[in-house]
Parts: structure tokens; C-alpha cells; sequence
């Protein structure tokens, strides 16, 4: 069961003008199961991307950057079941080839459509399945299409993840929808993660670049559930500029302002749902940490809690053990961290304890508040370095018997 | 059940000339448990030591830097249950208070005393439990000790781990005997690991001091279970001289260069014992990386491979799901890797088979290989990293149903 993610809600998806998406059983992950989608773009959207920091990048993360820069992308084409990763010259042959399909289907060049796939590695892509496939997504495509398409990315997520938000930019509505996937291997630098957001507003191409890598940065490069990096993580932004709304040309003006908070608040969303859907999960946990001297220390000291089984198993057990919490932050490598100076809280968003200070346990803990904390289904554990003012927040879950029994049973 | 790791048998742990080992019941774990270990040395022995660099190191940690630094060791005294880790100030003075009641007991001064502590981190140690059962402990000591010591020092070790070697040196006979402890929060730079190893040799504290860290490096700093860090690690060398073998002063001399080579190998031993018994292990896995640049690159992808948390499940499935080892590999951090040149295999001691090569799944690779060598109980995952001479060698254990169990429920 995710940790407080809510279902999505078919007509509270709301369509972006210029984008229209189909999916299709192609009996590539399984047979009678949705596993392959389409998403068709308006002439004239602009497109950009993030991508895996892994140096196993699979094959179509190789095509997407390329297609990325020769720009003008019309479609994107998406496939579960097989990740077409560690695939050597055929994996990208295959990636091209279903390229070169989509394109052949939509009236398009292949440089015009960008490839994703998810799933087992090293395994090649029936291209011949897909191709068979795509007659179906394309007669389904529609602007509505945002509920089917966010069932059939999923792999071993447990929920789909998709949500809508409206802004008004000059007087008409922009509207932002956005859908992810991923429940495992998933950490900094990306992770079996895709996320695809929409809007209809109209952005100048440099300005979306950059939007794309701050919202990642503030999102899915945030999360993390078992510290595994994917070979195939990418995270797509499209402006389509068909809601009529004035074009954003300027990085300074209220305008971009306002779609690139909606924009972030919406990746952000994305990204925590896949931590909700962590595989395994039973806690949602914040790690905040506060007080370092820059944004990287904090997020190595974040990252190093987040991470630990020791404390990840604890908190699967509701069970207090501060000390787990302390060695984790203590190994981090922050070599000069005065411990005596450290503070940890425990809070649920009802009650915040101090639990830790001058080298151990606060004096004014007792047990049964951590306890209390420990029960919730959302937890925070927020430090102080004491060392200056930098702060990071890395969202993570806890770690349990099912997460073993996913990964073990993975591919069988 | 461990890993291929023999029970100790009594009269095959060899009594070193100048060691006395006493252990007693004194409730500080739990009742009807031994918890207290006593070992005495003879006038002149020679003590070295290597420590967590875990920022909470526990107050003994501290004491024992301390009471080394001023040579003379006469005993050390062992409790588990608690690990008087992140105690603060109070913590530290339970340590000296435990040195100082050793040294009464034995007629000694209390920096002639180490303390060693290991069980629930951010409790305070009940000095007076510890006390009482001194005299048990003292009533206990005898040269043969070995066997129950290596019993009590356990925590949640499902078995003791304790072994002898023998050399000659000048024509007299050389005893090696050392024992370790730890299941989990087991990772480089040590871990919740206590490590003793005694010999009779006449050593010069120089010679003595670099023996010990190179053998710590080899052995207790290339394990990992879980990749946690404890706040306690200790592994301990002594030298007593009580052999009447011929002093040794030079590290060129032949003499060191066997006493080196044993003291290695038994370190490895007790090491690869403490994975072997890792926390729910099935597997006990090398992570061989060669080619590497230089051996810090080949340990840091070694390790990328060891923690995660993927690879380990897939493991424990004995799914040869090569594509995970991949991914780790690639997400290791070595950012120019060139992975159409990297070449891993897999074997099992018996066979070796080329699993990946020019980025991607070997041609010559069948499935069937794969998962005949994942059904082993032992092993090993050899990477050419393609880019230099260096090499690492990582050993760790798969991650099971077992591991989260046992972590969820320590405390309760």
C-alpha cells in the first residue's frame, strides 16, 4: 500500500491543449496489460530533458539526447517491460528502429520523436512488437488520454501517479499535467524514473532548459528509495504554447515566476509519489537537514541517513533508535562535524521533538514521544549541523520484508 | 545459517604464551547470557589498535585512543548490550569508571586498561552491572579462555568466530589466535566489529603499529554487510613476546615478513568469518575489481557493487540479473568509464564465465551458466575495469527476508 498517495481521479486530469496521448497492449512486459504509450505534440512545443548520470546509460536515453538537440520533437513513445539497457550497438539500432516506426505512423521524421523505455536490463526490445502495437495507441490517442497513459508506464509501481494544476498567465488558463513512474532503484542523479510534464504555456527554449534541470534538482534528483541508480531515468518538460496565454521570454518577469513555482510544486508532487510507492513502503520520511555550510554537505549528510538499512529497518519497525540515526549522520563524511554541537528532531507534522544533543540523547527526551512519532505513516528528521546556513531536504521510505520480496521476485 | 563458517572447536583455539581470558555473566545484555569478557596480558606486551572514523565514535573508542596512546596495556574488558555510543559526557566517564574497576580488580593503573563496548547505541552503560561481575570474570581468567570469550563478546552473531595459526620463528613456535564479533552495521573503516588477535611474538611497537593497519585494511576494511558504519569499531593487535622467539625490529627481515603474512591471513579470516555470519546472509559474495586506475577507483566500484541493494536481493533470488550489476557499476562514480571496454564475469570457484562485454550481455553468455553459478553458496563477481593495473577485493553477503527481520526486531 503507498504511503498516503491519493489515486488519480479520471476527470480531474486535465488535458493540456496540444498534447493527445494512446496506449496499446503490445505483449512486450505481459500479455494483456497496457504496455505501451504514445504521446503526439502540436507543431511548434518545445521540449527538454534530464537524463541518468549512470555511464551505463541505456540506449534510448542515448537516442533521446540526441534527437533533444536537433530540437522540434513531435512525439515520445513509450515502453515498459524491457529497459533496452546494457544493449550494446543493437539496443540503440532497436531504440532508432521504434523511432523510425512512431515516425512512419505519425507522418514524422525519426529525429522528431523521442524514445523511453523501462524495465529488466540487458534484455533486447521485441522492436517487432512494438511496432505492431503502435496502429492501437495511435487510434487511441486523445487529449484526454493522460489516465490510460499513467496506468501503462507503470512497472513495479503499485499506483499510478498523475496530477493536474492550473495557473493564469495574462488573463487565459495554463494548465500543467503531469505523470510519473517508479517504485525502486531509485536515487539521486535520477533513478527507473520517468516523468513527463506538460503544459500548454508558451516558454522560450533557453528558459525551459533551464527550468527542466531546477525542477529536477528540487524533485526527482531529492528522492530516493533503495540508493540504486537506473541506467534509463529521464524527466521531460514540454511546453506546447497552445493555452493563447502571452509567450515567457523572460527569466525575470512575474510570468515565469509563477509557472516555474507550479511547475516545481508539480515535479516535486511527481517525485514524492514515487517515494509513497516505494517498493516496500509503509513510511513516507523527510530527512531535513539544516545548518551546513553548503547544499552538497547537506544533501551527502541527508543522503547518508536515507540510505542506511539500519535506520530505513527501523523505522519500518516504528522503533526509536536514535542511535542508528546518529552513527548514519556520524559516517556521512563531514570529517570536521562537532557532534557535541549536532541537534535531531523527530516530528510527524503534529509534534516536533528534540531528540539529540551535546553528543547523545537530549535530557528533556523520553521514549515514548519518539515512539508516538514513530507510529505515523509521515516522518521528519531534521538536524543541525551548527556548522552555517546551507539546508537540503532528500525524501526517502522506510525499508521492509516486502522490499526484499519485490526485488527477489523481480524478473520470475 | 552462516555461510560456510565452521563452528569452533575448544581444543583447536591455541592458548597464546602471555594471554588470560575470563568471562562471566553480568546482566547488562540479558540475564542467564555471558556479556563480560576479561583478557589479561602479561608485563611487556605490545598493544596497536585501528578505530571507527564514524564522527560518534562511542566513549570507549575515545578511552581506548587515549590509554594506547600511553603504551603499557595490561587488559582490555569486552561487555555487549550496550554500546555506550553517543553518550556524551556521561558516557565517557562509564568508560573510565569501567577501566578503573578492571584495574583494581587486577592491581593495575586504569590507563593500562582498554574498554571495549558493543551493542544498542545512546544507552547509558550500567557501570555497576559491570562491576559486579568482575570478579566472575577475574575468577575466570586461564590461557585457554579462547572459546568462551569468543562466545561472549557475540551480539547478534549466530555463531562465534575464532581461529589459530602457528609459524616458527628462530626455531621456536609462534601462536596466532584471534576472535571477532559482528553481523551488521558492517562496512570499510570498520563497522560493529570487534576484532582481537593475540600472538606470542616479540614485536617492536613501531613494526607493530604498521602491522596493524595494513592488516585492517586488508581484511576488516574491505567487508561490508550493510554498508552502516558503527560507532565502536575496534580491531585490537597484541604481542605479548612470551614465545621466547627472537625479538623482531626489522620490517625487511624475513622473520616479519612471515609473521605479516599470518597475521594477514588470520585477519582476513576472522573478517570473511563476520560476512559469512552476515545479518540473514544465504551468500557470501567477492566483488574482485581489477584494471582499475589505482586501488581507491577499483575499491569505490567494488563497493558500489557490495551495497547495492538490488544486487544483494538478486542474489539472495540467485537470479543471475547481470543487468543490476551493471547499473552499480556504472553509477559508481568513475565518470570516464568507458563500459564498452569493461569485462565481468561470474563464477564459483569451480567455473568462471564472461557474463558482459563491449556494453552489453556477452555473445557467448547462456542464462542457464548464469544461474547454475547464482545457485552457489559462494560466489564471486570479477570486473576489468579496462583503464589501468590497480585492483580491490570487496566480500560481502546477499540481503534477505532475514535482514530485515532481524534489524526490524533487535531491540524488542
Amino acid at each position: 500500500m503507498p504511503v498516503n498517495l491519493p489515486l488519480p481521479v479520471a476527470d480531474q486530469l486535465l488535458p493540456v491543449a496540444g498534447v493527445r496521448l494512446g496506449t496499446a497492449e503490445a505483449a512486450i512486459r505481459k500479455l494483456g496489460r497496457r504496455d505501451l504509450s504514445l504521446i503526439e505534440l502540436a507543431p511548434g512545443s518545445r521540449v527538454a530533458g534530464v537524463f541518468t548520470q549512470n555511464r551505463f546509460c541505456a540506449a534510448p536515453v542515448t537516442v533521446c539526447k540526441e534527437h533533444l538537440a536537433s530540437g522540434g520533437i513531435r512525439a515520445l513513445v513509450i515502453n515498459t517491460g524491457i529497459a533496452n539497457a546494457g544493449t550494446g550497438a543493437l539496443g540503440i539500432a532497436n531504440a532508432r528502429a521504434s523511432c523510425e516506426a512512431v515516425a512512419a505512423a505519425l507522418g514524422l521524421a525519426a529525429r522528431e520523436v523521442l524514445p523511453f523505455s523501462t524495465g529488466v536490463i540487458l534484455e533486447h526490445l521485441p522492436v517487432d512488437k512494438l511496432v505492431a502495437g503502435l496502429p492501437a495507441a495511435k487510434g487511441a490517442l486523445k487529449s484526454d488520454g493522460w489516465y490510460q497513459a499513467c496506468h501503462a508506464i507503470m512497472t513495479t509501481d503499485t499506483q499510478p501517479k498523475c496530477a493536474s494544476r492550473q495557473i493564469v498567465i495574462g488573463g487565459k488558463t495554463v494548465t500543467l499535467t503531469g505523470m510519473s513512474k517508479g517504485a525502486g532503484m531509485i536515487r539521486p542523479n535520477m533513478a527507473t524514473m520517468l516523468g513527463f510534464l506538460a503544459t500548454d504555456a508558451d516558454v522560450a527554449q533557453p528558459l525551459l532548459d533551464a527550468l527542466v534541470k531546477e525542477a529536477a534538482n528540487l524533485s526527482f534528483n531529492s528522492i530516493t528509495v533503495d540508493g540504486d541508480t537506473s541506467t534509463n531515468d529521464s524527466f521531460i518538460l514540454i511546453a506546447t504554447g497552445a493555452s493563447g496565454a502571452p509567450a515567457i521570454t523572460d527569466a525575470a518577469s512575474g510570468d515565469y515566476k509563477q509557472l516555474r513555482d507550479a511547475v516545481v510544486d508539480l515535479a516535486i508532487w511527481l517525485a514524492q509519489a514515487i517515494v509513497r510507492d516505494g517498493e516496500g513502503a509503509t513510511k513516507f520520511m523527510s530527512i531535513v537537514i539544516e545548518g551546513g555550510k553548503d547544499r552538497d554537505e547537506c544533501r551527502q549528510v541527508a543522503y547518508a541517513v536515507a540510505h542506511s538499512p539500519l535506520v530505513k529497518t527501523a523505522f519500518f519497525a516504528s522503533d526509536p533508535n536514535l542511535g542508528r540515526i546518529l552513527a548514519a549522520i556520524g559516517y556521512a563524511g563531514v570529517t570536521d562535524l562537532d557532534v557535541n554541537a549536532l541537534r535531531v528532531w523527530l516530528g510527524d507534522g503534529r509534534e516536533e521533538v528534540l531528540v539529540a544533543e551535546n553528543g547523545g540523547r537530549a535530557a528533556s527526551y523520553v521514549e515514548e514521544a519518539g515512539a508516538r512519532i514513530m507510529k505515523s505513516a509521515e516522518i521528519t528528521v531534521r538536524a543541525d549541523l551548527a556548522r552555517g546556513d546551507a539546508a537540503a531536504t532528500v525524501w526517502t521510505c522506510d525499508f521492509s520484508y516486502d522490499y526484499v520480496k519485490i526485488n527477489a521476485d523481480y524478473r520470475s
